[in-house]
């Protein structure tokens, strides 16, 4: 690689990044088709875990057969983004919750949308996304 | 679980999810600063995994003391999301495509950003978000 940036040339700097994700199974179906409620979810566990966003992309998908259609929110942070997929006809939904930098919590972040979905189960993994 | 579905009442609906996920290091610095280059890269990994965008945002963060900023793509998909994180300070980038259904491949879209990108060093892992 070359590296252009002359302040750069004795280090790559680091980069630390913490991933965490779940699947979360058997939520009360109705909270999986409010994207008023959800997104208000994922602004606040922003805040919590010390993100911060700049960029909200949402989206309601169509109903199918008379079952309500899911929902996906991801927002951009300043540290790296947030994810939520929901399936209400499973009531099922996913979260990945990755951020960058050593002031952020994503565990804060995590356990603040479990604690509003209350899943009767759940499975969780963490990633280290660091450029070690 | 309260399902308020009758078609529902049987059974749950199998969410068959995959998601992809790579730490990509060594990249030539001025491909990780070009948000034009970036997002079309990642709208055509997208067609060639037979994934469907529905929203896209992208974010360039500023430059700091002389070093350009990074870009950070999402797109959410019909089938999940893609996310593409870089710091072109460090070569370095983040890539997550994570969809769901049986019909895409997700890891023809990794792979044609990996080709794309050219890091001399990646570390790839897989993470099963189905709801079994």
């Amino acid at each position: 690689m070359k590296n252009t940036y002359p302040a750069l040339q004795k280090q790559i700097p680091k980069i630390i990044s913490k991933h965490v994700y779940g699947n979360l199974y058997k939520i009360n179906l109705s909270l999986l088709t409010d994207l008023q409620f959800l997104t208000k979810m994922v602004v606040e566990s922003a805040r919590l875990g010390n993100l911060h966003i700049v960029e909200l992309a949402t989206k309601k998908f169509s109903d199918v057969n008379g079952i309500p259609g899911g929902v996906s929110i991801i927002a951009i942070l300043e540290e790296s983004h947030i994810a939520l997929h929901t399936w209400p006809e499973s009531g099922y939904a996913t979260l990945d919750i990755y951020s960058c930098g050593q002031e952020s919590d994503p565990e804060a972040s995590f356990k603040y949308i479990v604690s509003e979905l209350d899943p009767k189960k759940q499975k969780v993994w963490y990633a280290d996304r660091s450029n070690k």
